[in-house]
C-alpha cells in the first residue's frame, strides 16, 4: 500500500470518530498502561460505545467489561490492543476476526529490535491485510481526538499542570511517528494556547504512517492546520499524493522531518525502521507541495502559530509596525532573507502619521519610537495604522508592552479588536505576553511569538504554502509498478538514477550495463553507504 | 576613540558601581520617567551616595536633593542625566564641570533623527571628550547593575509579574545598542531562570558602545557570560580588541548583531545611525574570536543557558542520552551538521546497560525508549550512565518526564545531583519544565531547554568558543593612522578591499588608477549601493 487507498486512509476516521471502541487489556486502575485510554475517552465525554475487554473483571473503571473479544455485541471499529508485547498477536487475530475496521498495537520490541522482530511485524501487517483492517503501530502511542473526545492512548501527558494538560479542543491535528515528541508538541501546543483537534502516533508504520493522517487530516472537518514529526520519507509517492490532498483543501502542513543527515539517519533506523533519504530530496519534494518545514520541535510550534491564525496570504506584500527599532531592524533582516516585501508607503501617508508622532520613523517598518511605552494610544494607533495599509499581512513588535500593568491595561483590548475588524489579512503580533493573555489573542485569529525574527520568519513560510496553494491540481500517479520515492518525484518531476534491491551483486550486473552503485543492506551492517 | 582605550573603558565601572550618583530630574513620582532610577535604586538596597538633583524638592523619594549639580557636596562617580532632549546639553555641562567620570543620557532625536539631530550630538560628544567624561547614549534606557543594586534606567520591565520582574542577581551580563531589545532579554533571561549581574543601553553610542561594554565586562568580576546586541559593526578593531579581551578572560560572549541584510541595515540606520557592514565580514570576524552568534532573541537566550552551566569544552566529544528514538535522531542531526562527535562506546560498556534495560537501543545517542516514562530508577541511571562515560558534554532528552508528577518526583532528584556529582562537565538537558524546576536546575550548574536540537545546537556553538579560548593572545592593534573595520580585519588576517569616503567622485579616481568602485551617501537616498 505504498500508494495512497482512498477507502485506506478514510478508515482512520475510526481513530479518532469511532462509534464504538474495544479496549483489549484495560485495566482496572486508571494510571497503568492499559486503563488510561478508557479513563480519558470517560474524562473527555467520548459518546460511542466502549468495550472494555478484561478476562478477570465484569466492569472496569465503572464499565461493562468482557473477557474476550469474541464475546461483544457487534463489529467494533476500532480495537485498542493495549496488551504487551506477546499477547499482541493473538488479540490483533481477534479483532480481525470479529471486523475491527482499524486496530491500534501500542507494543514495542517489533522492527525497530531488528531482524526477528521485523517478522514478528509482518506477521501483524499480514493479519491486519487479511483481514481488512488497518493498523496504527506497532511501538506507538495511540491516537487522541479532542473533537470526539475518543482517547486510545497511554500518555500521562493529560497528568501535567495538576491533572490540567489537555490542550483546548481546538483545529491543530498532529501526525507523529515518535510519540515522545508528539506528546511535546502536544505541551507545547497546549502552552501556547493552541488548540488540539487530533493526535496520532505512528510508531513503527507497519501500516498507517504519517501520510495516511495527513490525507486524512486534509479531508477532516475538525482539522484547520495539519502538523507532523516525521523521521521517514521513503514512501514518497504515498507522501506526494497526502500532501497534494492537504494543498487542494488549502490546509498548511508543517513538518518536522529528520534524519536529516546520515548520523540521524542511522539512529531513524534504530528508532522506527525508517530509510535514509538524501535532505535535499525531501527538501524539494515540501517546497513543491508548499509544506512548512521546521528545523526542530520550538519551530514546528511557531510555524503552528501562524498557521492557526486562520489565513494564508499568497503575496509576499507586508505592513510592520514595531516599538523599538531594534525590531524594526529584525523584521528587515528577516523579511529580506525570506523574501518578504516590506513595501513603500504613499508618503502622504506618512506625513499624516509624522503629525501624530514627531518620534516615529516613518518607513516600513514603522518605528513608534519613544511614545511607545508612555502612549498606548500611540501604540495601539500605529498598529492600526500598518493594518489599515490593507496589505495581506501586518507584523507588530511590541516587547514587553503587555507585561507592564499600566501598558498592558491600554494595549491588549486593542490587541483584541484587530482580527475582527480585519478578517482577511494575516496578522502576527511578536511581544512577551501573559499567558491568558497571548491564549486570549490567539483565539482572535492572531498569531502570536515571542521574537520578532522568528515571527517574520513563520509568516515567510507561510506565504510560501499560500503560494502553492494557487497552483492548479496535480495528483501525482505511480507510472506503473514502481510505488517508491522515485516515483513519486519523478511524478513531481524530479529524476533520480533507478534503484532496486537485490540479494547478489551478480544479479545487479545482469539487469544493468552501466555503471552500477551497489548499496549493502544488512543488519549487521551499521554504516551502508 | 575608535580603538579601545584602557582607562576609558575602565571608566564603564562607574555605570555598574558607583560609589556616588547624581540623577539629574530625579520625580518625586517614582513611576514618571525621571522618578525611575532613583525608586529602583532604594528598592535593589544600592549602597552608595544618591544625589537627586531637582529644582523644586529639598527632598525626593525620602532622599535630600539639590536644585543643581553645581550645589552637590562632592563629584559624584556618575551622572544620570533623566531629563528631556532640550535640556540635556546644560545638564551635561555641569555634570562635566562638577567632575563626573561618566554621564548616561537618555534623551532621544539626536543623531537618529538625521542632520540636525547629528550634530546636536556630535556637540553632546564634544562637551564629555572636553571634561574627560564618558557617556553613554544618548537614546538609550541606561545601565543596571543587580550587582551593587545601582540602577540607572526608566526601563518598566521590573514591574512584570506584579511588581517581581527583576531577574535574580547572577552572572550575564547584557549590551545591547537596542533598550527594547535589550529589555526584552532581560525579560527572557528571568523568565529561564537565569541570572542577571550588568545591563547596558548603549543606544546611539556617540561615544560608550557594545564593545567599550564587553572590554569591561571582560574584566568585571561578577560576570561569567557576557550577551549582546548590536546593529553596528563598524568599530571593528574596537570590537576586536574588546572581544580579544573577553576571549583572554575565557567569558563567552554572544551577539546578536543585526542589520545582516541591506534591507536591515537600512533600518539600522535609522534607528541607531549604524552603519551596513557586510555579514560574512561579521561572521568571519565573530568566528576568529570563537563568538556565539544568535540569530534571534530566542537563540541568544539558548546560548546564554548554555554559557550559563559554566564549562566551555574545547573537544567536540559528547555522551547523549534520550528518552526517545526522536530525540535521539535530532540529537544526532543536529551533532552531524554542527561538528559534534558522538563517540562510539566499548562493547562490554553497552552490554552491561542492555542488561539492564532489555529495551535500550545501544548506541551514541542512547535510546532508553519504553522504560523511560515507567521507571525512573532506569531513565535517571541511563542519564548517570552518559554522565559516567567522562566525556567532556553529556546532552540529555526527557521530554516531558518532569511535567508528569509521578515522573517528575522521581526524576527532579537525580537531576539535580548530576551537577555536583560531575563538576568538570557540561551537562545540557532539553525537557518540558516547570518553571521553578528549571531554575533550580539551572542554579546547580545544567544548562536547560525546551527542545533537543536547540540543546545540541547550543552547545556545538559553545564548544567554539573553548576551542577558540584556547588559541595564543593576539591582540590586535591598529598598524597606524587607520582606525576602521578593515585595520581590524586586517589585524586578524582578513584583506578587504581598501574603502574611502570622498565628497566628489573625481577625488576618488585622482586617488587611484585601478577600477574604482563607488558608494553614494546621502540622507536623501534609501538604497546606496
Amino acid at each position: 500500500m505504498l500508494q495512497l487507498q482512498e477507502g485506506g486512509y478514510g478508515l482512520l476516521k475510526n481513530c479518532f470518530f469511532p462509534e464504538s471502541a474495544a479496549i483489549i487489556g484495560a485495566s482496572t486502575d486508571p494510571l497503568k498502561f492499559g486503563g488510561r485510554a478508557l479513563k480519558f475517552c470517560l474524562e473527555r465525554g467520548y459518546k460511542g460505545r466502549l468495550y472494555p475487554v478484561n478476562a478477570r473483571h465484569d466492569v472496569v473503571q465503572g464499565v461493562p467489561a468482557y473477557a474476550h473479544v469474541a464475546d461483544l455485541p457487534e463489529a467494533p471499529d476500532i480495537a485498542v490492543i493495549a496488551v504487551p508485547a506477546p499477547l499482541v498477536r493473538e488479540n490483533l487475530v481477534a479483532a480481525g476476526e470479529k471486523g475491527c475496521k482499524v486496530a491500534i498495537v501500542y507494543g514495542a520490541q517489533f522492527a525497530e529490535a531488528g531482524g526477528q522482530g521485523q517478522a514478528r511485524q509482518d506477521d501483524l501487517l499480514r493479519i491486519a491485510r487479511d483481514h481488512g483492517m488497518r493498523m496504527v503501530g506497532p511501538n506507538c502511542m495511540g491516537a487522541i481526538s479532542l473533537a470526539s473526545g475518543f482517547v486510545a492512548s497511554f500518555t500521562s501527558a493529560p497528568e501535567h499542570h495538576d491533572g490540567n494538560g489537555w490542550p483546548e479542543a481546538g483545529a491543530v491535528s498532529v501526525a507523529s511517528q515518535s510519540g515522545a515528541v508528539g506528546i511535546q508538541v502536544f505541551a507545547q501546543l497546549r502552552d501556547r494556547g493552541l488548540g488540539l483537534a487530533n493526535w496520532i502516533s505512528t510508531g513503527n508504520q507497519a501500516d498507517v504512517d504519517v501520510a495516511d493522517a495527513i490525507a486524512y487530516f486534509a479531508g477532516d472537518a475538525a482539522t484547520r492546520t495539519i502538523a507532523a514529526y516525521m523521521e521517514d520519507a521513503s514512501r514518497g509517492l504515498k507522501l506526494c499524493q497526502a500532501l497534494e490532498r492537504a494543498r487542494l483543501s488549502k490546509k498548511p502542513v508543517v513538518i518536522l522531518k529528520v534524519g536529516t543527515t546520515p548520523e540521524g539517519g542511522a539512529a531513524a533506523q534504530g528508532h522506527t525502521a525508517s530509510m535514509y533519504v538524501e535532505d535535499r530530496v525531501v527538501d524539494d519534494l515540501f517546497a513543491q507541495y508548499g509544506v512548512l518545514r521546521a528545523g526542530s520541535v520550538n519551530e514546528l510550534i511557531d510555524l503552528v502559530a501562524a498557521c492557526e491564525a486562520g489565513v494564508v496570504p499568497s503575496s509576499p506584500d507586508v505592513a510592520a509596525v514595531s516599538v523599538s527599532g531594534g525590531g524594526a531592524v529584525m523584521i528587515s533582516d528577516a523579511a529580506a532573507r525570506r523574501g518578504l516585501d516590506l513595501v513603500d508607503y504613499p508618503q502622504d501617508a506618512l506625513a499624516a502619521l509624522k503629525e501624530r508622532n514627531a518620534f516615529v520613523n516613518d518607513r516600513n517598518p514603522i518605528d513608534i519610537s519613544a511614545p511607545s511605552m508612555s502612549n498606548m494610544e500611540i501604540t495601539g494607533g500605529h498598529l492600526k495604522w500598518g493594518l489599515e495599509r490593507n496589505l495581506p499581512t501586518m507584523i507588530g513588535y511590541i516587547s514587553h508592552v503587555p507585561l507592564v500593568p499600566r501598558t498592558r491595561s491600554g494595549i491588549m483590548p486593542q490587541l483584541l479588536k484587530f482580527r475582527d475588524a480585519h478578517p482577511g489579512q494575516l496578522i502576527a503580533i511578536a511581544a512577551n505576553l501573559h499567558p491568558e493573555d497571548r491564549s486570549a489573542l490567539v483565539k482572535t485569529g492572531v498569531a502570536v511569538f515571542d521574537d520578532p525574527s522568528v515571527a517574520t520568519e513563520s509568516v515567510a513560510k507561510l506565504v510560501r504554502a499560500g503560494q502553492a496553494f494557487e497552483k492548479p491540481p496535480n495528483m501525482p500517479t505511480a507510472p506503473g509498478g514502481f510505488e517508491d520515492l522515485s516515483d513519486a518525484l519523478a511524478a513531481a518531476g524530479i529524476t533520480l538514477v533507478t534503484e532496486t534491491v537485490v540479494d547478489d551483486a551478480g544479479a545487479a550486473v545482469r539487469m544493468l550495463d552501466g555503471p552500477i552503485v551497489l548499496k549493502l543492506s544488512a543488519s549487521t551492517l551499521r554504516h551502508k553507504t
